[in-house]
């Protein structure tokens, strides 16, 4: 009989495990082309404008084969509802047998978002890390910050937001963590205060240009996720020593490192993917001094690992 | 948040609605152009063999999208599990909240599956139906009986299987519903007694030969939802004068209508489709002399009707 478990169970279980562990080891296991990865299914709404998507597919080799279901209905917040909901769906592969059914209503989409936050400073920012910038006070930016806590020991904070009770209420949310937060309305501000900055915004304009950014700056971008969005002056990446892509294929066509190519400041040879960043000691951050980008667009084995690792800690 | 049934309540509400009056309803609007099918997602795995599909869509201007996840694991038996699974899944589609999740474990695809052939008969077979044949003594050659009782006034059954055991089975399962089943491992013995026909085997070749059917007989096959398969003789269809697909369009790739297509003896301008034959007399039976035949290859406006026909008689 498959088990059920709904977000308050689910949140407990994320407290007993670590999620940044079973995305890293996702990564790696994509990019030794282990993952199984069929074409995502679609279906576009227009009145009221909506949108869902199925993501699906397993790792050669794995006990469980993940099935999500993700949507984004933008009128919601009129009717007083969350725009994003969603389910993970855990099947044993062996038998075609339902395991388990997550109704996490989205969040283990932000979870496994921000645990690649996590994987990517670790592996790319600077030893010392003066401040924090996050760029976008919503849930993403929040759970980026909390993510950031094991794999970084700084707790000075600058946060960019479109409007300062968005910016309050960041301020007040993040600060029992532990942070002390500094806000700001000027996204060239956090350039100049912030050696580790993530990116996680709606943008379809770039916020943070090349000129504002330091020698010595991580950054992380986990806003653009589609052809049209946008957060990174695409000289930035031209600049950079490292660019990584959590996907080089899927940065080909949508998310920061498309921009940059598409604007001819970047070839995809110059592209390095997270998986063999993680394993490959050669291709991480080398000097204090090296500008490093990382353009996290989001992938199915996220899904698959943090539904697998979830599920584990829920029926242990 | 979301209602969840699980198989004993799904069979419990389907004792209280009219399963084929919901099907019959959505041929009619899959042939007005009125359902949004988006390509089926598909996981094949080898070792096991097994394979999984995932079927979504929504009928224009309805309240709801579905999601059917159905897997095949063909070696389950040797573990003393059922080769099918499956699930439901029902969204609100003004919000895309989750409303229901069906765990059905496959059956809802029985039940839609021998609704259809129900409609097939309520509009192709004879006034006189003398003995009903069945060719396929599993599940599904069950099923189609037990739903033929409320659209053909007729007890008298003869089965085919091709072990006798199965027969045997299949004879004391049924005869309970009020049916006099009589068995033979002789399918041209079928058609030689009946003139209501409905094939229900993974049959790769055929079993009905054109020149054992009789003039006034109305076959449904349902057994062939792929390429290879292929129950009747292609030359059924030629001398058919009505041949009739749930989706000609689907027809053209699986199911008899492509092997009759592809054996050159059947034009693709002389099928009609289901739902216009149910919104249009004049392309019904017009005689008991006349042979018709309905190719069923399953289409996901099934899935989309009997999940929220369910759902509508568990939520009241």
């Amino acid at each position: 009989m498959a088990e059920i478990y709904r977000l308050d169970r689910i949140k407990e279980a994320l407290q007993r495990m670590d999620p940044i562990r079973a995305i890293e080891e996702g990564f790696v296991a994509y990019s030794q082309g282990k993952v199984v990865v069929p074409p995502v299914g679609e279906m576009i709404f227009q009145k009221p404008p909506g949108d869902v998507h199925i993501k699906y597919g397993y790792i050669l080799g794995d006990d469980y084969y993940v099935i999500k279901i993700a949507s984004g209905f933008y009128e919601n917040a009129k009717l007083g509802l969350p725009s994003n909901h969603g389910l993970m769906l855990l099947f044993k592969r062996q038998t075609g047998e339902l395991s388990s059914i997550l109704l996490d209503e989205g969040f283990l989409t932000d979870v496994r978002t921000a645990a690649a936050g996590a994987v990517a400073a670790k592996y790319l920012a600077p030893k010392n890390v003066r401040k924090i910038g996050i760029l976008g006070a919503g849930v993403q930016g929040k759970i980026q910050l909390t993510f950031l806590k094991s794999v970084v020991a700084c707790s000075d904070v600058m946060v960019w937001g479109i409007n300062q009770k968005e910016l309050d209420a960041y301020q007040e949310a993040m600060e029992p963590f532990g942070y002390a937060i500094q806000t700001t309305r000027n996204a060239s501000e956090v350039a100049s205060n912030c050696n580790l900055i993530v990116t996680a915004t709606p943008s379809q304009k770039p916020l943070l240009l090349a000129d504002d950014i330091q020698r010595g700056t991580h950054i992380t971008a986990v806003g653009s996720d589609t052809p049209e969005k946008n957060e990174l002056d695409p000289k930035i990446l031209q600049r950079a020593d490292i660019v990584v892509a959590d996907s080089v294929q899927q940065c080909l066509s949508r998310g920061e490192i498309f921009q940059a190519i598409r604007a001819g400041v970047l070839k995809k040879e110059r592209v390095r993917e997270l998986g063999k960043v993680i394993s490959q000691k050669k291709l991480q951050r080398i000097s204090e001094n090296q500008i490093t980008v990382a353009d996290l667009t989001g992938v199915a084995v996220q899904d698959i690992q943090i539904s697998k690792a979830v599920y584990e800690a829920l029926s242990s």
